[in-house]
């Protein structure tokens, strides 16, 4: 019998509804903050715009441009790209609802009809001798908390482009106050958009899991088996969320550079460019709503799995909350952790220049780790008995506290070894970003095979790291150790998202910047910011991918608990054939996002071809392009294009599980997981990399850029082709991968009792 | 105990010989009719060319250029090419030669350690109660078999070479009496090498078998099991091959496009641009001898694979010679039946259009299936017991002959699948390519994002095909039948790279034809041509690639039963590292052929650039540029970047089995196997759509590619970019990844005892 945990349950059930109350209020505050950035023009009594302040001397001002002009062409720009965003996300959640109405019904009659939607009792799974709840209880109960989850995902993403679509124009008329300022409000409305989701997610979780409680008593392996489906329901709403926002983006913006930039022209976010307002509403939602969705279904998930394993460990036989709710409390102090942190990037320290940018955005990523660690090690101490046993496919295995202090530390370091190897990659102040750009000397097809072996390159470090996390934690806690690590990877998910928020948010900035015909300088400030963000945006990749493939291990491991097979051994065809169409799925899954991203981009292209052609005074700036027919196409081709992709995803575990049974399935998870991981990581790298050897050559810091550019030259030219190459693969194609592997893996295991009563026909049949 | 076989030991010790012969034979008559096309000018008694006959009259006298000087001009470029060749060949062999040398070392020390240099027998590894040789024996013929495996394949792709060069030039010179004419010189040159590279890779192993069977005696398992090395010798050589001479090639090819077509605007193969030697040299050392190389060690792998696997079945402990060698006779079989189909190319048909040469190189692959599906049901019936038993993982299995015909026969319609795909995926007379072609309307970046995702949609067939044959072969004769699917599939070889080597042929008779100055009427006969080539080159490419999954497979299994595992679960944590980062594998390989393929490209652009501009006259062609400093940067290029990849294919295995043991390399050969067959699909298939799709653009046939035309135009510019791009791709990294799954799996085999004795001792220390 193990040894209880220190802290009691009361103290559990308070600390972690704190934490997460915490983490909300810490986010209203930042939007209060944010919301202190007017902008509609203060009028003095005589009509005119007064000034902030004696010593605010704004840009604009020097330059004798009209304060009051450029506010009210920036709100109405704001307006317009808010418009549209949240008139896109509510045509996408239609349709998804409907997807997943379906969904919903599914499960419910799949897992209902294991025991014949009887209402008796059954025998439990994993202890033979107790009696579980009846398996229809697990249906509905699944059913609702997959319906919880999609819902927690959808507000997520939407709160998050909300807080973006509101931060984007107060951000470029701070930048008129100087570039610290426009840092902190575009950082200040990344936290809102990282607390929010970290917070709500946990006290979601909480609550479902209290509630659900008092209809399960004892049976936690019910319990934690119906609330897998949260996890479910999150990642199937950030699958669309991703595809649909991707394909969204990046025809917008694949179509306005290849029109406006390279035929003619004229700058980014140029207002002339009729498609300039449907690539900004796509940073809202691709970049903010669709990754904020599936950051929360990597983060429900990894819980879940947690849960999962948890409920069949001896704390689970023990009935003691605490060390039950484990990985909640990590995700608790993960929230304070956070908290420190981003005040050493709003308030202890100030950002003066521009190179200030970058290194502060990684001392956030350093401090967050140190700060996490102290604190797991604290909550292991705390929260978990000083030994315990999990179960390891049928065999006992005996866990000491800090043992698995280490499961979590590693993962959250593997996390940070991740973040740095991708910043290497992709910032331009590293030699292979520059080896790249160099290579457009000799044209764009040098630098696509330059950046595609860059790619290809920079899987080597994260998948080692990831290697020995797994080892180590699977080794320390098995499966359980796996499913932690990954939460500690996920433990400082608000920071992580705060950081990856603030990177569209200073993109949307400049295009408001550019499209109210504000100065360069102000231009060169945003341009700074969103320069530091496309890094952090491929370290916020990195981390999402990691921590799917170890979340995916620990989902894919309960699956096999879950579906009594006691082996998956490669060398049975039923489960090689499954290893080999596993790892085809992400080559599949990509053709049909880039191909869908090509074809969109292609009618987008034609469109602003046709304005330019036709409407007369539109180059001349004159008279004003027709903005909604663009964003109307992007919207029409990711509603039809995101279906396909995702029921590719979503169907294949049914249709496998059911045709073929699990041994299969678990092959196609594994085969998924290994292979899909190394083309996300490459994709983003690739894309990252191609991004910001663009902006090398533009920004032309160095003799070495300077010889390469300047915009217009050759070489800018070839960078730019590299450049729109990589949108769909960095933002599209890459971050939907990871999706890809965690949902067909919680998604087995959610269908597991159906697959293990029923599945396997085909097989069966012959 | 199983029925004897209705063929006698006497008639089969009979018909592999002969079989081999008349390959041999066949090849030297093929050669000698090739041979008949002379490259020396006729001379009449008055000192003036003869005509061949009445009715030759050639292109070239037609429009009054004269015969005399084309002929000898076609003749000083046949040999500059083939004395390139020549040279770069034996400066690739001196180093792989003494790489080569220290591995047979290697495998003798590693091998003999296993017993401790013992001499005495030892008990049998399968066979308990038996007494098998010594390990040292092992370690010597191995060494052997290694270094004969070696030999071969370089003599193959020596040959190969020869060959190509000596018929580069008669295509060119044929071309001018007529498509047909060419079309037959250029598919019987590949024919010489087809049946020279299967009858002896054939021959050399029978004679190996028996020789060493002297010793060896009733030890069939040592026998086997010391043969091996003769796949890992094989495989090795062509691992450097197709290494080095991808890197060769296609540094020589990306250089002299991109100065040559891109910025001095003069056609391909233009004897002005100084890189346009190297190119075709390129052609005769990566896509003739590395491909011949290339197959050749597939096709010694499968059959080791199929012996090894069979020696350890009923029919090996029963000594009964025939059925132990049906592997063996398949391939025997094989070469009558591509011999049949050779006719129906040469003899039976006259091509007398353009448009009639794709529908006869397709019709070479159905007739070969078709001849070849009623041989090995026959040699099933002949050579097999009609029920036997093999060995899966310890249990016995009962298989029918009927089954065995079926897995054969499986994995060569396989084959013709996959070969129809990667048909319908690279040629430009389907939609898959016409799409790309159209999307370079919108520029480089949107054919470059059609172009992968073509490549990845490319995949999908041919893996459910692969799986099929697995799941059918595997279910039915265990890892016996997966092995003698694999040997299925190559059982067509000397077909398959008839068609295969006539692509590069063609390629350089092009080229011959360009640089001799002759009439454009015969270089659109050559691109016509090469335009098939391009396809079949594909193809070619798609069963080596499909092959050598089923062949790693085998391997693979037959080193599990080695090694002494029983199960490989890929929920044990050793296992699942193991798997992801040889998943990861093939990324970091691609990485680095793709990065030296770029890098050497960037130092023969600088050269070319110098050249154009610093030596007055070449762009007048009143000067010859300096060919032999190009051909010197390819040259040194490629041997200095052919050894990291190289080694980290030849050390992984190695490193891995010492340091981890035979369960993580059991992972790492199954995550290379899985990944490495998407990445090599797509890689080849993208790069032959991009290239036919210029080949669209340019050849202008429907009145869909004359809007994207003519050359020069903005979509034809895109469409450059893309080949470009898609060379490394399709012609280095892509076909080299079939040799990393293989030879990782085949030298693991051979190491197997080493590391089961050995092995893992970094997890032992831990």
């Amino acid at each position: 019998m193990a040894a209880a945990a220190i802290l009691p349950e009361l103290a559990t059930q308070v600390l972690i509804p704190v934490a997460a109350a915490v983490g909300i209020a810490f986010a209203v505050v930042q939007w209060v903050l944010v919301s202190k950035v007017r902008v509609t023009p203060e009028r003095r009594a005589d009509g005119g715009a007064v000034k902030s302040g004696p010593s605010d001397y704004l840009i604009e001002e020097e330059e004798g441009l009209n304060d009051h002009n450029v506010v009210v062409k920036c709100a109405e720009i704001q307006t317009a790209i808010s418009e549209g965003a949240t008139s896109f996300l509510f045509t996408e959640y239609k349709y998804v609802g409907l997807f997943m109405g379906i969904f919903a019904i599914l499960i419910f009659l799949f897992l209902g009809s294991v025991e014949g939607f009887s209402t008796k009792s059954q025998p439990c799974h994993y202890i033979k001798d107790q009696t579980c709840k009846p398996a229809l209880a697990n249906a509905i109960f699944s059913t609702i908390a997959f319906v919880l989850g999609a819902v927690t995902s959808l507000v997520s993403g939407f709160l998050g482009m909300k807080i973006a679509t509101y931060a984007n124009a107060r951000t470029t008329l701070e930048a008129r106050k100087g570039v610290g300022k426009a840092f902190i409000t575009a950082f200040r409305a990344g936290a809102v958009m990282g607390f929010l989701l970290a917070a709500s997610g946990l006290l979601v979780l909480y609550i479902a899991i209290n509630l659900f409680g008092i209809y399960y008593g004892d049976d936690w392996e019910g319990l934690f088996e119906a609330i897998t489906g949260y996890g479910l329901g999150g990642s199937s709403m950030a699958l669309f969320g991703r595809v649909g926002g991707g394909i969204y983006t990046k025809a917008a913006d694949v179509g306005a550079d290849l029109v406006g930039k390279v035929e003619r022209n004229i700058p980014e976010d140029d207002p002339r460019n009729p498609a300039v307002i449907a690539d900004n509403v796509g940073d809202n939602v691709g970049d903010i709503a669709g990754m904020g969705s599936d950051l929360f279904g990597s983060y429900a998930e990894s819980s879940c799995a947690a849960l999962v394993v948890a409920s069949i460990s001896s704390f689970g036989i023990n009935h003691e909350f605490t060390p039950m709710v484990y990985p909640l409390l990590v995700s608790s102090v993960g929230i304070i952790a956070c908290l420190i942190t981003t005040l050493f990037a709003t308030d202890f320290f100030e950002i003066k220049a521009v190179d200030e940018i970058e290194p502060a955005l990684k001392k956030q990523l350093i401090i967050s780790t140190i700060v996490m660690t102290i604190g797991i090690a604290l909550i292991s101490w705390l929260g978990l008995p000083y030994t315990f046993t999990i179960f390891n496919f049928g065999v006992q295995k005996t866990v000491q506290s800090w043992q698995l202090f280490l499961c979590v530390a590693v993962g959250l370091w593997a996390g940070l070894v991740i973040g740095f190897v991708t910043e290497y990659y992709t910032s331009n102040a590293y030699s292979p970003v520059q080896d790249v750009a160099d290579s457009c000397r000799t044209g764009a097809a040098t630098n696509v095979i330059f950046g595609l072996a860059l790619g290809y390159k920079s899987v080597i470090i994260p998948i080692f790291a990831i290697a020995f996390s797994i080892f180590l934690s699977f080794s320390l806690a098995a499966m359980y150790g796996v499913a932690v690590a990954a939460l500690g990877m996920l433990s400082t998910i608000a920071t992580g998202l705060a950081i990856d928020a603030y990177g569209p948010i200073s993109d949307n900035a400049g295009g408001i910047a550019e499209m109210a015909g504000m100065s360069h300088r102000i231009r060169e400030r945003t341009d700074a910011l969103d320069a530091a963000g496309n890094t952090t945006a491929a370290i916020g990749k990195g981390f999402a991918i990691g921590s799917a493939a170890l979340v995916s291990l620990a989902l894919f491991g309960a699956f096999v608990s879950r579906a009594a097979i006691s082996t998956v051994d490669v060398l049975t065809p039923k489960v090689f054939i499954g290893l080999i169409v596993g790892a085809m799925l992400p080559y599949w899954f990509s053709a049909m996002t880039m191909k869908s991203v090509g074809s969109a981009a292609l009618k987008m292209v034609e469109e602003v071809r046709r304005q330019f052609n036709n409407i007369p005074g539109l180059m001349e700036g004159t008279t004003k392009p027709d903005y909604a027919t663009c964003v109307k196409i992007s919207t029409d081709a990711s509603i039809k294009e995101m279906i396909p992709p995702g029921a590719l995803v979503m169907l294949t575990p049914l249709i496998v599980g059911i045709l073929f049974g699990v041994e299969t399935l678990s092959g196609v998870l594994a085969g998924a997981l290994v292979s899909g991981v190394q083309i996300a990581i490459s994709a983003s790298n690739t894309g990252g990399a191609w991004d910001n050897a663009k902006k090398y050559i533009e920004a032309g810091v160095s003799e070495h850029a300077r010889t390469l550019g300047p915009k217009g030259s050759d070489p800018h030219k070839a960078a730019v082709i590299g450049d729109t190459i990589g949108d769909p693969l960095k933002d599209t194609s890459g971050p939907s991968l990871n999706i890809l592997i965690k949902l067909m893996a919680v998604e087995s295991l959610v269908f597991a009792p159906f697959f293990a009563a029923h599945g396997g026909i085909l097989f069966k049949w012959l």
